[in-house]
């Protein structure tokens, strides 16, 4: 057994350094390429998306994991050898059910609708690019089909990106937390809007990307395994545990861009970076959902980056950093500026209260996409209608509606959006337990120190990856199953000290 | 047949797309990989090169290369089909003549001998290492021998890096070259040194590679298919026709450093940016032979970016980069500067004049490892009784004699050397047919202007890429065999106008 487990392994490990370097030349092409490498680009990419593929879709691995499969159920759940193998098998079942030429289809569909997006979006052109988005929903439903007997059509798909979550329940726990937003975004923006012109100043791009390097070594990430350069769209990609890269858009306007993204995306990196070293090469070190990441990176940002605690310790060097512009800004309006709720067009420049609203829209609309109940050129409506009825705001064109977010046009209508709001409901509850566990946080957070919390973590999560589902993981660390109770404690606490708030 | 043309370019296509993935692979292990990445980078790497190579000896092309040849010689030999086949075929036979355990063993072992060179060079340790070294002969020797049937058995080694070269041959030009470059030497060197004091200031590193990527973007080099970066060691790679990348070295005290080797890559880099596009993905467009690509190195750098018509034109633009620094330096001192021949020891640093025979040396040396009749413990006394005897100056240490290159260290001991000095003599075989086809040429440069220049190399040399070996290239060129004529009247008319020459 031992001999075909290290076979399996080997597999693995050869498949593992194809994706690092599909992840190398992803990388490439968004940081460092010249505009004429992009067609030898997507051609290079899409060969070694499919020789992987191949490789691990090969029967023999199927043979290795009928043979192991056993071995591996003799073994406690927790071991390695077992989870290596539950998780590669579970990988290998949805792998082996989609026909390649389907896959191949759907990503040159994708890559070229992407393409046509990047120029519809700035010329508003949504019905310029319906129908390949129709066709995108064509093959988003074959791609489901290709795992029947599911309870809702989403649910594979939903499936690939946060495993063990399904329509039913994601639109549960949903529902249960709108009921509990809508109210509080009401009462807030009743309220007179915060004052962030101070975000607004001209802000040089060197002493931005400077301060956010700063946080970020102190949050724990190891510039010796990771680094970070610019992008237009920021992002972490990894290719390997000692390899671990972020990306940052910086805007000499805008204060909240560079910083609270350098701080997201660090918390995607320092998960990854905290990944069990013996997991290296194995699909136990890719990632267990998305809900899980995003609540890594969201944690960094917002429950550490964007409370009073930390600035009271930031905010002195910050201004110190930049003092024609923030030397007479109290620390109030800076904290109450970088916290300002209001309604708005945008997901990704929504505030902490608002931004589940916005992902709900989108799983909504994705959820009656492929139930059949909403056609796509009927999709813009929609979209606005939920905007005005959710947000009270409806968006003037489709630039700042339906054309917004890449997820749809880049080749896969289901499962993009929901790890956003898991993500956040998931930040709140992890930071609860890190908290209980050892109540000197925040004050360690006050001083700068961060290494408590980013210890407990990798402890508890970190380290693990996917050899726990989100749902083993939440259950482990809390005993239960999720609720969406600490993130609705968090929420009303920071911002019942900014504004009234609802009983 | 179309349809096994068509199947042939497709798999080589696919074998192209994991090369191009190694290169970028390998570009930001030298550029921008934090050094946590080194370990998985390597396997990264060695994973690459396993598939590329289990593809390309795959029978399945033998059996096409089989059905494809009778066709491709009924084809015109100039057409592009019976080129792509009769080279193709010609690498196959190479790659499956070696078993693939010698090779991975070889690589294997290679990596670890460089790693090993990294830290014995500064410590001037041959001793430690020299054993590595005698192993690398082995496998170099097992190499060659997998290639029954030669003359010498550098000939095997020589014929990968400049395809259809012997060791009969090259002896044979090198020795018609040393008879006229040992008395220019000597005549040169018995006279005043060159003060070149005025390359020693203190050159700020912006400004050094800002005045670099001026000059090679008038030279043809394109930004848009192509980025410049830093590395320790200067190298030009090649990701597609659309993306070629150069790196360079800047030392503020040696404006000698980032410049010419600028110039250099910059050379390299043209040749593959002018490739037939046609030939994109195929054995074609992978480079003829090193001599051929060093003497498009070296024109650029040596011909034309250390001549007087091209400093007419940019020494008043250097001297406005740099108005502290050179405001006073008269242009010919400068020339002088850039032009000095001396005695040295390090073979990257050497002239014109002198390059040649640390060429030579290293030439000779490998071949008589080769032959056996030099062993490795005895490598570093004989490498300094030839410096000594060739050049009349006697290494201190091994730093700066026997370890200085990455060559040997790097895995493979043959072959490696003698294109620099085959491209320096071509470089001055196709400039001079360059101003024969065009005698407007040095009054062009002259005016900053490199149009003709670059078209003529582009019409005669780059689009053909690996269509024609360097003999082939050079006899449709000059309708002659390869000669040494050309470059000794240059060295002749442009150290004679510097110095007291031997008639």
């Amino acid at each position: 057994m031992e001999k075909k487990y290290e076979e399996l392994k080997t597999r693995l490990l050869e498949i593992n350094d194809i994706n690092a370097a599909t992840a190398v030349l992803g990388w490439d092409q968004s940081t460092y390429m010249p505009p004429g490498g992009a067609a030898a680009r997507g051609r290079q990419l899409s060969t070694l998306g499919r020789l992987s593929h191949e490789k691990f879709t090969d029967p023999a691995i199927g043979h290795l994991l009928d043979d192991l499969t056993p071995w591996a159920e003799s073994l406690p759940y927790d071991s390695d050898e077992a989870s290596l193998i539950r998780v590669t098998r579970r990988n290998y079942e949805k792998a082996i059910k989609v026909p390649p030429m389907l896959l191949a289809a759907m990503y040159a569909h994708g890559a070229a609708t992407y393409q046509k997006w990047t120029k519809a979006r700035p010329e508003n052109d949504f019905a310029g690019i319906q129908d390949d988005l129709a066709q995108t929903l064509d093959y988003s439903r074959q791609i489901a089909d290709c795992f029947p007997g599911y309870d809702h059509i989403a649910d594979p798909l939903i499936d690939f990106a946060d495993q063990g979550m399904k329509a039913a329940s994601v639109r549960q726990l949903f529902a249960e937390l709108r009921e509990q937003l809508v109210p509080l975004v009401q009462a807030i923006t009743a309220q007179p809007l915060a004052d962030d012109s101070c975000l607004h100043e001209s802000y040089p791009e060197d002493e931005q990307l400077a301060f956010g390097r700063e946080i970020i070594t102190a949050y724990g990430f190891d510039f010796a395994r990771g680094r970070q350069d610019k992008t237009h769209h920021p992002f972490m990609t990894k290719f390997s545990l000692g390899d671990v890269r972020i990306t940052t858009r910086v805007q000499e306007n805008n204060l909240n861009e560079a910083l609270f993204s350098t701080l997201h995306e660090a918390g995607h990196a320092m998960y990854e970076m905290g990944i069990n070293p013996a997991y290296e090469g194995t699909p136990l070190a890719e990632g267990t959902s998305s809900g899980v990441h995003e609540s890594q990176s969201r944690l960094w940002e917002n429950l550490v980056g964007r409370s009073r605690p930390f600035w009271n310790h930031y905010y002195p060097k910050l201004q110190a950093a930049f003092p024609d512009q923030l030397e007479n800004v109290p620390q109030e309006t800076f904290y109450q500026a970088i916290n300002k709720v209001f309604r708005s067009l945008i997901r990704t420049d929504a505030d902490e209260v608002t931004y589940n609203l916005h992902v709900m829209i989108r799983f909504d609309l994705e959820l009656a996409l492929l139930e059949g109940t909403l056609e796509i050129k009927d999709l813009p409506e929609a979209w606005n209608s939920r905007y005005e009825s959710d947000l009270g705001i409806r968006p003037s064109s489709d630039v700042n509606g339906v054309l917004q977010d890449v997820h749809w046009y880049g080749g896969l209508i289901g499962g993009a959006f929901q790890g956003y709001t898991l993500g956040n409901i998931m930040s709140a509850l992890f930071f609860d337990q890190a908290v209980q566990a050892h109540p000197d946080i925040p004050a360690q957070i006050e001083l700068g120190e961060f290494g408590i919390l980013h210890g407990w973590l990798k402890e508890n999560i970190y380290q693990y990856d996917a050899k726990y589902t989100a749902n083993e993981l939440i259950e482990r660390i809390t005993g239960e199953p999720l609720t969406i109770d600490p993130y609705i404690r968090y929420l009303y606490a920071k911002f019942g000290d900014l504004y009234e708030l609802p009983a």
